[in-house]
């Protein structure tokens, strides 16, 4: 089998993992009402449009780091965890979209806009309470259900105390990371840099590179130390991929990342390439433009050459290569130390290319 | 030892298991900045303002049920398990408040009240959005942490398999209810007496009594029969218990029950009281009303008083001892089937009376 269909089968199974545990709970919500099931299925539709990143990484990693070839227990546990990461990811974007007031991800209607799209008279404020408080609900069932997905997890005791105690910390952490995010858009937190980084490494790396890649060790029973490595390796791989995905926002090309060219400025959305502008003298002029929901695309622009200009675009520039470097490195010293083999080597070198030149 | 010393000490140790719970996590959030420990300390603050209903129903239940006086560690599962249903309380509680935009529960400020009153500037829309986050994000944790706690329960993985179908079955449910609450808020779904009973049924019921008698079923080996009987006998007597809280905040003491005496009608709250009365002559009078943030004393007066003559009043009370009296068919036919011991028959009968009896 060729590694592209190896890649696409996991991904249909993966996907069919995901289905099955839809229908199951469309099934259930029946006695609840049609509202109930009509709730799981836009779930279902939402969740199966993604590009399932988060358990591709997870059974990449887990067939790279197995001794001997995973048996077909194995893979299906694997597969189950995976699905499970990917529910806690859907969970996770739900409240978000809550929180950051979103009827729209990537220039789709989310699940939000979806519900209050089917609403009759439209927009209205009973229509918007409606579609944001059934996502804070179907958020909840999703969060649990993920948690209950690991601790049911076809494993042996031992590890499924580790894949617990590994879910409890992401979840705290990345919740931690969103609380920061609050924080800073709502005026409470200063935008330093440093606070900017810090949260997103625990709102994104967490639980979207390092959490697979752990999960990825405990599932073939590779050492704490091993584990550990990984961890690093996620978090520096992250924070490449969201200092990227800032980057793209603002200077990349909107029809190949499929997002508002200008939404993260009108949003005023404290980044990394905002918060070394601020440093900057060129920082009034691009104040005018921040957080303007009325931003036209000319003043958009001319904020982007701004930007530029000041430096912030070349300063995060280096920031993402400083962190591939970084999980270069200790990518290097944990084959020395032979914490891992081979083949994870590989998948992680792949994964950091696609990372470091990704344009979109 | 004395019933009531026995009461008192196991209160303090539900509330001791909360507090180091509590503690340990508030110890967690200080690597992530000060607004996140402060959460936690709210949190501890307002979680153990609570008369532990719940907890205390499921371990005066586990040791009325328990065919030999429960040993130290069953004890210590039964209070480990009791102090995760109350934080699943409490994240239902914070949902609940989000989605209904409440800064106050029983004429205290709830926690995002209290987070909003802690913002220089007061209830300004950022600290509203602020609190409300927090809100949201605090509930994702403990709703976790019950599912976690519930993961880890030190029982034997037959009973740990029986208390994870039960809490998902539970979360399902009450999740269920809460967005049929939704709808019938928003308008989406008609109001009509079945569909508010079965709401509250899901929305009550199932966590706050089917829980903590099922639970305390699995944690002392009960059979699967005992357990289903206990289900019944929760769902009437929760039932009971919300329609008691329907009646007491319309036409109570709001001394006695410390809620804003005419809050309900306020809100527009879609009760069983109103639904009977939505189908009487006496409505558009009452109408006139309901819903109205503005409700005088005086017009708050006269709407009660129309509920009163109207009939809503005499059926609700009825509509209660129907389900005593369900429950107590049920508590006793399960006697009969020799499903429940004689003090399970006592602790479940000392409850039916609190429930018809209660003031507050």
């Amino acid at each position: 089998m060729s590694a592209t269909t190896t890649e696409e089968s996991l991904g249909t199974r993966i996907e069919q993992a995901l289905r099955h545990r839809f229908s199951e709970r469309s099934a259930a919500a029946e006695r609840y009402g049609s509202e109930f099931v009509g709730l799981w299925r836009a779930a279902e539709e939402h969740a199966l449009g993604g590009k399932l990143i988060r358990p591709r990484l997870l059974l990449d990693l887990a067939h790279a780091l197995a001794p001997a070839p995973l048996t077909a227990d194995e893979t299906h546990s694997a597969i189950d965890v995976a699905a499970h990461v990917e529910l806690l990811h859907f969970a996770f974007l739900l409240h978000d979209d809550v929180i950051d007031g979103d009827l729209m991800r990537r220039r789709r209607p989310n699940l939000i806009g979806t519900l209050v799209a089917e609403r009759p008279a439209g927009p209205t404020e009973p229509a918007l309470h409606w579609a944001r408080s059934s996502a804070i609900l179907l958020g909840d069932l999703l969060l649990s259900s993920a948690v209950l997905g690991f601790a049911r997890a076809s494993v042996s005791p031992e590890a499924r105390e580790r894949l617990l105690g590994l879910l409890e910390q992401t979840i705290f952490e990345t919740v931690a990371g969103e609380h920061a995010d609050v924080a800073l858009s709502d005026g409470i937190i200063a935008p330093d840099l440093r606070t900017i980084l810090s949260t997103s490494a625990y709102k994104t790396s967490t639980y979207s590179f390092v959490l697979p890649l752990r999960a990825a060790a405990v599932l073939t029973g590779s050492s704490d130390a091993t584990e550990q490595r990984l961890a690093l390796i996620g978090l520096h791989l992250g924070l490449a991929y969201q200092l990227q995905d800032d980057l793209l926002s603002v200077f990349g090309d909107p029809d190949e990342h499929g997002k508002d060219p200008f939404s993260d400025l009108r949003e005023g959305k404290e980044t990394a390439i905002i918060a070394y502008a601020r440093m900057t003298s060129h920082w009034d002029g691009i104040e005018l433009h921040f957080g303007r929901p009325d931003l036209s695309p000319a003043d958009g622009a001319d904020a982007r050459e701004r930007l530029r200009e000041c430096g912030s675009e070349a300063f995060v520039r280096g920031l993402v290569q400083e962190h591939l470097d970084a999980a270069d490195a200790a990518l290097f010293e944990a084959e020395a130390d032979a914490l891992l083999p081979a083949a994870a080597g590989r998948a992680l070198r792949t994964l950091a290319s696609r990372v470091g030149g990704r344009s979109r």
